[in-house]
């Protein structure tokens, strides 16, 4: 399969292989030939971002992003700012592990204010572009499925977060486009089209009926609805030509092999991404 | 509490009290004060129409809206035609128990084209206006939460719904707003406006953290996150001042007893709605 050219582009964001540590997901790439890896930070905080960087530059594998930032609202303004803290580290460890790309996931309201939430997410965004301009890394808004409002982000559609990417100018802040989270949106193609080279990762995975779960429930490339590469297409057609990252948050995925998730996925990727 | 103007207009949706049939529940709200309800189909066919039309007749209830037709996708034309039929006959329903509306629940696309599933959801609407029209009811759009994208309906957000009435023409066809389905969406507020003089039905429950089940994981009102009043403020502006009915699909709720359920909703609803 090494010679198909989207294969160059695969990449396996770490949480679809849970179980796996750092050392374990990076060996597995290697022994998949799958080029390019994202990386969550918990993984990274298991074992030190010095040791992680170590064993990720010796692999040879590239890292298309980092997982993740964001989580701006909270009650008060002193912890607004100890999340701001926490996304500079964030950055500094993207940097450090040579990855352009720092994947925000906004958070949610701490109370039912959705609308102040959604202006501290912008706020805090434009509070971290200069920090994130002086190391290199791009900070991409990944609109959430509306199922998590609730508890994980306020951004929940690609147009809310082109809003937000223009809001606070274009270069720094980018946009994420997830297959799982956006696909159901009547505007998505409008969307990506607006987000025309400013698109900052792609990921896929499928969204399965019923859905197994709310939060882990996410399925394999083409078990499920989603018109994939038609997603691809438009992703392109919109500049956006970079890595692939597969992200499958999935308990059944997860209890199984690393190996075999690995090779189901390069096999699923190419026939339906 | 009678004598609170706004308990006027409460409804028990009959799912909300799903292990009561028709007679318990129209009783149930009867020995509450709930002065509306609204009816279930698959109560009705327990026992048939003309017993349902006399238990609620004698009860001096009024019917605030029929649940539910839609269903429009399907993979061959002649099905389609089958799922109109049974709008018919819940349309005819409608009529003989007394409302004038008919709740909506467009259906999910038999495979990944949900672009195709949408337009038959549109021709669908669209060929049941004469028959609504010559019934006196009128055809609720009600947009659901998009993590029912997959296998309830097509339609996903107050925009879209919108959208859908608008081009159908709007006298026989307007929106049905619930809480839980349209509280994440940074649109709601712009598109109630929108929805002026055409919303035809109002649904409150409320969006609990951590959602307890995808289906049947809606909260009672106060438990939540959502801002219920004031989107009950924006419906009213725009012009939705009929029953507001009580939507409660969630086990736990089910498992208590009907009595309980509806002093509780009645406290809630004064309290939160």
């Amino acid at each position: 399969m090494g010679d198909h050219p989207l294969l160059d582009r695969l990449s396996l964001n770490q949480i679809t292989t849970e179980k796996w540590n750092l050392r374990e997901a990076v060996e597995g790439c290697v022994r998949a030939e799958v080029p390019w890896i994202s990386i969550w930070r918990h993984k990274i905080e298991e074992i030190g971002l010095a040791q992680s960087k170590k064993i990720i530059q010796d692999s040879g594998l590239k890292v298309s992003s980092l997982c993740r930032g964001g989580m701006f609202p909270a009650p008060t303004a002193k912890e607004r700012e100890e999340r701001l803290d926490d996304n500079r580290r964030a950055i500094e460890e993207a940097a450090e592990l040579g990855t352009n790309t720092l994947v925000l996931v906004c958070g949610s309201a701490p109370d039912r204010d959705i609308d102040t939430a959604r202006k501290w997410v912008v706020e805090g965004i434009e509070k971290l572009i200069p920090f994130a301009e002086s190391h290199g890394v791009k900070l991409g808004i990944e609109p959430l499925h509306p199922m998590y409002a609730g508890d994980r982000s306020v951004v929940n559609t690609l147009g809310q977060a082109n809003t937000m990417a223009e809001a606070v100018g274009k270069s720094q802040v980018g946009v994420v486009v997830d297959v799982f989270h956006v696909w159901w949106d009547p505007d998505l193609y409008k969307e990506i089209e607006r987000a025309n080279g400013n698109i900052l990762g792609f990921h896929v995975s499928d969204w399965i009926v019923p859905v197994p779960d709310i939060f882990k429930g996410r399925g394999m490339m083409g078990d499920g609805l989603i018109e994939i590469r038609r997603i691809r297409n438009a992703v392109e057609k919109a500049g956006y030509h970079g890595p692939i990252e597969v992200e499958i948050i999935n308990q059944a995925i997860w209890d199984r092999p690393g190996d075999d998730v690995l090779q189901e996925m390069k096999e699923r990727y190419l026939e339906h991404v």
